[in-house]
């Protein structure tokens, strides 16, 4: 059998180095200053905090800490450690130090998406070679522990499904146009303004935050390789107020989510679909309740059935949280003397958008006049995309949430009505091919949004 | 620094027993024979397992099994194995196999939670004086990864509370109550019939489960020694279709809770109070959205902020889900050469209810007649117990919800009223006599409900 090896008991020290002094770095560094005692006692060593790495040495902090700690030299801090924080962001130089303290065999803690959703394959690879830990909680929905139990509670499991808010600025904006019916614009700048959006939003509101996160959350549930370059990926810039209202009156919400999910890619067996888009989801769903700008992971496994994963998704104190949590783990296994093993990966074929199928959500502008009904469900006829539900909603003429049961009977005016329908699953060629014979009918003036819909 | 070991690639076998044949017994074993292949991948090791330990070799079992793996004799199984599943359930003779395992270094992986609250305390110290591990995710809210995230992921945070929705019973039986206004009675007999209780309920309705669960949520949290015997508990029996009502009305929903937070214990520090009782929780909280059979543990931690972890809390593959998750990272620390510690634990005093506040919701019958609210607040100030809102209902005169914003206004008739009460945190000692002295008012009928509010 295994041959267990008594604990050393002996007090233990681990230099760690930070590098890195931003919000959350300066969070960590209080941490390991402040809690070093209750810290040691978990994780059977001390944590001394050798120095933090940092562009400028002299520029203002959030959290006042001894100006010794304070280098430049973040080659020197990395060559003298035994634990590693990075949270300097971005690709390099972050990457060139992850790299060097794994090939000294000193294992790393990082928050850095961006470098894990572009290039985890080679640090993981790294770090098993050189028998370091690579560890990353942060790096998707903050403080909410949900890397972790990915890699290890569910290791037993089959996930077949991952649906993520991961993106609390996008969140944000969703929810307060849900709340105020207001426009995406109006709601982004008053986002601005209370400190939930960055200047530049780009990156959140187009969903390549999320993306990156997907990506990650994908590789570890499905434990193959996925990157940035796999994710399909849209924003919440095209979502209306309209669209907004639609939901509402549908019972639904509308969520930007992170989603990867197995789908069967023919002989090959599994493949996996990994996407960011604004999705619909009933009010009902766990996911739908997830207000402001908190973060959840919805998880699906064969056995353990529906799992939620609920926290704040962001800031300097919960982001420190993780980063910490990962720095305690990793210590014990160092001071137990060897650290784990992510498991082996298999390369899983990424599928495309057309060999998956959801339900969709349409709205129409059309003519209100009778037997625009019975064209336009032609049309879904034809290319086989089977109507869930649909929903008439007259223009100026009744309010909003007051909608007629049947398109085709009672007065019709001059007016324009509007058509919301909701589809049974359909690939999104036969909803493309839908939508584009639905536009060329005379009776339809234009298409308002088509929209995925999940959880129905 | 520490020295990183390089991991052997050589192919390796875990010997895996079982002790335990029932429903989710059976569907680790299928599991471990199924996924084979799977498994051995991510552990890093072929886990094979080697026997079935069971009271009855011929008895019938919900899933087809090599009839030759079951036998009567567990010892023999546990002195083969490199790792033990312990799945018996009761303190004996689950304890003594889980000694003899751990002493010959051979890990545990259990879901008995009935003796980890009684006697955990033992356990876990033989097993990190033998260097060998012990995990228990299954015994805590069935398949939603706890546990480990509260061990590890939260290891660097000062965790401060934690409410649970841990017995899937009586949050089936409470949240009928609120869907269909029934009573408790007529809902057990339902719940009975559909397989969600047991023909003997007691241990579900009465809150000893919920208890035991209690125990070691609060141990591992606060990194101290909590039994089953410091666990103030109360079960949901006396929750009436009344009570429930009058929650909605006040815009509140009824959980049963498992409580443990860390409280002020004098000059001697923190102190520890847990406790599980039927509480009052605002719809708006993420707790009150859990339904049906589910569970939900919710977790306030100084710098992660609120996290909540949701899912089934009970069933034979999702409690394999947890079980089999602990067995392939158990199995990758046995292959990596050490398994993990648990850190450090201290004493903290455990805190009686004494010394902790609570808001509370009071319900009272009294006459209906001028000058009664006023007498009532007269004894809450007395007690320097302050009221937060106060709800009238004229009983058979208005209906259910519509509620007099003020008592004293109005015509009064000969009938009875009933008076709910909110109040600000009180201790129990203050509350206690103050509901003495209110039962003394000759204008007071009867004290129909005194119930904890969280959440607010």
């Amino acid at each position: 059998m295994a041959e267990g090896s008594t604990l050393t008991e002996a007090p233990r020290v681990l230099r760690v180095a930070l590098l890195g002094g931003g919000t959350v770095g300066s969070q960590v560094a209080r941490i390991l200053l402040d809690d070093a005692e209750a810290l040691a006692a978990r994780a059977g060593a001390r944590l001394e905090l050798v120095g933090i790495a940092v562009r400028n040495v002299d520029a203002p902090r959030d959290v006042e800490l001894p100006r010794e700690l304070y280098t430049t030299d973040a080659e020197s801090l990395v060559a003298s450690a035994d634990l590693v924080i990075e949270l300097m962001g971005g690709i390099e130089p972050a990457r060139t130090h992850i790299i060097a303290a794994l090939r000294r065999g000193a294992s790393v803690v990082t928050g850095n998406k961006a470098l894990l959703a572009q290039d985890g394959a080679t640090l993981f690879d790294e770090a098993d070679a050189h028998g370091a830990e690579l560890n990353f909680e942060a790096a998707v929905a903050g403080a909410i522990p949900i890397i972790r139990p990915i890699r290890e509670s569910l290791s037993g499991d089959r996930i077949t499904r991952v649906l993520g808010i991961v993106n609390g600025t996008t969140n944000f904006i969703l929810d307060a146009m849900d709340t105020t019916g207001a426009q995406f614009e109006d709601v982004l700048a008053e986002a601005q303004r209370l400190g939930y959006a960055e200047a530049d939003p780009t990156a959140d509101v187009e969903g390549l935050d999320a993306a990156a996160k997907a990506a990650i959350l994908a590789s570890l549930a499905f434990h193959t390789r996925v990157t940035l370059e796999d994710v399909r990926c849209e924003g919440i810039t095209g979502v209306t107020a309209s669209d907004i209202a639609a939901a509402q009156d549908a019972g639904m919400t509308i969520k930007l989510l992170a989603i990867a999910e197995l789908v069967p890619a023919g002989a090959a067996g599994d493949g996996v679909s990994v996407r960011v888009h604004p999705t619909l989801l009933p009010a009902k769903h766990p996911l739908a309740a997830v207000r402001g700008a908190y973060n959840a992971v919805f998880v699906e496994a064969e056995n353990a059935g529906a799992l939620m994963f609920y926290g704040a998704g962001a800031g300097g104190a919960p982001t420190a949280s993780a980063i910490m949590g990962d720095v305690v783990t990793t210590a014990r296994r160092i001071i137990a003397g060897s650290p784990g093993r992510a498991g082996t990966t298999r390369t899983l074929p990424i599928v495309g958008l057309e060999s998956v199928t959801t339900s969709y959500s349409i709205g129409l502008e059309v003519a209100d006049e009778p037997g625009v009904l019975s064209r336009v469900a032609q049309v879904f006829a034809d290319h086989g995309v089977s109507i869930e539900t649909m929903r008439q909603k007259l223009e100026q003429k009744i309010g909003r949430g007051e909608v007629l049961p049947a398109a085709e009977e009672g007065a019709h005016g001059a007016g324009r009505a509007e058509l919301r329908f909701v589809t049974h699953r359909a690939s999104e060629a036969a909803l493309a091919a839908t939508v584009a014979d639905i536009k060329n009918l005379d009776v339809v003036e234009s298409v308002t949004s088509v929209l995925r819909v999940e959880g129905i």
